[in-house]
């Protein structure tokens, strides 16, 4: 069965079409810009040259009708028609408690993602967005929901019980969920893979170090805790979004900017994160090359983030009593050498140690340290895609 | 010279007079239940049998006077007359930006303590009340402030900046300070007494854990890291408040419960915590009854707040690159083996072996493990007054 994969943000749109018959990606490409000027599809069939489709998309619907056109086109598309597509599978960032697993969409599960926009404003809008545009192109093709929520489901409640009065459990579900969870889960199980043991048996932090940025201890297959907690919000330092900070800060900046929660959650979300501390950019790029400047905002910025992931670090091995592996992946994972070395800096102590050479590497699947004696250190292109038509070809196939 | 210290809680004032001739503590004392039915002090002069004084005390001034009293009574005092008391060293739970150290207390002093009053809304008032109180009582008698916040002034920027906009910081000091100061201090001084080592040298870890608890890293006797942040609320579960959560869940509690950010506050603060999971108490010696009689949401209380005390460990031993010592001190660190115990539980990994044996001890100074190859765990009971005397007698002999 070929599968398409969609990933809406809220101005973008990844998608994949994956033949299962192999796991063997057949075309693939991002639109970007969506809504803002400048709109544009870069499109890769495997074996044909990137396409590049410069037209305005003014919403998701426009830009996923231009989307399935260039998979089927005749001269740079991948398929010959529509009909070859057995399922779309979507990601969808919150799924609440109601979602465990991956699910067949129906009315119902629609009702009840709209419920969860609340849970992740700035990300179930554009899935949902996805989802919609996709029903009315292709209203015959089973979809399926895969939710970065599900793979923390199995979080014990020590780890996802707040500590703040256990009726706001009970009344609206306040607990740690953790995101990133198609992510954390792909690159646990293709660590244990490329470590060629049985993921049973090992204990790995997975770093997710992106635009969103979250850790994620993973015991034995399974996600025992993670940083990002009832919302995408909670943990890291990250592009814009605060992470963990004293929740005294809330209402004391709106009481001196006469701020209503609605604002307060745009300048956490929005106008926070190495942005905030910077004053500069967001992007890690800008933001290293703005240090190498001699911008010390810049690099106090990058040095809060560090940090913050290097005591993650710390406070998984101490949970797990153990590290095998430490897994770098996602934008910044992946690319950012500096990062990841700095990251390593001083965990030698828990059987960390990072060699310099070998951590000069973008992009694809490395491993960062020499010494076998120590807990492997691997960089792990992400790959959500494949997990989430992983879980669509098994829910259309029941 | 003989010096009174006082700390004032907003129903309890405790105090010692201490001959820093020898720092040897003449009397000391505990009030309860100011201002509330029951008021009465536990006074004990060394040498002399304990008076307990029943007697109504309204407010912290009538409850001064009655100590002060207590101290001069020809019967269970300790000295002869008030005029023996050089120096009066008062705790004070929020020094903001302004001190990073102790200060003797003057009309200007007193006016940037009321400042500080929104960054500690729980804490500085029956502070400034103490103070207050005793200089109606004592008026020619110099006053020293000691801040829990000082001693975490060494902190570097990429611990104490929160990733907001930059701007918070500049306009209205909105960083990380740290409490429990005093306390974390001298345990860490005392640990490197017993190790017979310079704290130059030593990576220690200390572990404040009362009704207010927070986790220290304590670098060649310096803070370099601490769990409370721009106010007492950060960090660990404590109990009644909430240490560290998404962010989101505040502006999200005040929306659906249509809450003032005065409510949210007093939610956080004293609805929170070991009391809000298991809604029956805040007392951890309750907690621990419930659990045995099986209540299950106590339990979950007690690993939740465990839980957060094991991570942080971790994440400082993981910023330290090593760790030397463990320190569990105040009312439950130097009370609870059970807590003690499941602290260090799979700590292995990072050095620290407890000794169940060892452990079974309660409110006096002990060695917790055997090996001695491994980093060492310490129960220190704190000695906050002592250190207060000291930087009273400092200042005021200058």
């Amino acid at each position: 069965m070929k599968i398409l994969v969609i990933n809406c943000g809220s101005s973008s749109l990844k998608y994949q079409l994956i033949d299962m018959n192999g796991e063997e990606v057949l075309c693939k490409g991002l639109v970007e810009r969506i809504g803002i000027e400048g709109s544009r599809i870069k499109h890769d069939t495997t074996g044909k040259e990137r396409v590049i489709i410069e037209e305005p998309m003014a919403n998701h619907k426009i830009a996923l009708g231009l989307v399935l056109n260039a998979i089927i086109d005749e001269n740079h598309g991948a398929i010959k028609s529509m009909d070859e597509i057995g399922a779309v599978g979507h990601r969808v960032v919150h799924g609440g408690e109601t979602f465990a697993s991956s699910v067949i969409i129906d009315d119902e599960v629609m009702k009840v993602l709209d419920e969860c926009i609340e849970l992740a404003p700035l990300h179930n809008p554009p899935n949902i967005t996805g989802i919609e545009a996709c029903k009315e192109l292709m209203p015959n093709t089973p979809m399926v929901a895969v939710f970065d929520t599900a793979f923390h489901q199995t979080m014990e409640a020590d780890n996802y019980i707040y500590p703040i009065p256990y009726e706001y459990y009970e009344k609206y579900k306040i607990r740690r969920y953790g995101f990133h969870g198609t992510s954390h889960k792909y690159v646990a199980l293709r660590a244990a893979e490329i470590l060629g043991k049985d993921i049973k048996d090992l204990n790995i932090v997975t770093c997710h170090l992106g635009n969103g940025s979250s850790v994620c201890a993973v015991q034995g297959g399974k996600s025992m805790d993670t940083s990002m907690g009832f919302t995408p919000l909670e943990g890291l330092a990250m592009g814009t979004r605060s992470g963990d900070i004293d929740p005294a800060i809330i209402p004391f900046i709106m009481g001196k900017e006469n701020m209503t929660f609605d604002e307060v959650n745009n300048m956490l979300n929005k106008q926070s994160g190495v942005l905030g501390i910077s004053g500069i950019s967001s992007d890690f790029r800008d933001l290293e090359i703005a240090m190498e400047e001699g911008n010390t905002r810049a690099k106090l910025a990058l040095d809060v983030f560090v940090n913050r992931v290097k005591k993650y670090v710390g406070a998984y091995v101490a949970t797990m009593c153990r590290i095998d592996a430490l897994v770098f992946t996602a934008g910044i994972g992946e690319n950012s050498s500096y990062i990841r070395e700095k990251v390593c800096e001083g965990l030698e102590c828990l059987g960390l140690k990072i060699d310099s050479e070998l951590n000069d590497v973008r992009g694809e699947e490395a491993q960062l340290n020499k010494d076998l004696t120590s807990a492997t250190i691997l960089v792990i292109p992400t790959n959500e895609e494949l997990m989430i038509a992983r879980d669509t070809l098994e829910l259309v196939s029941k």
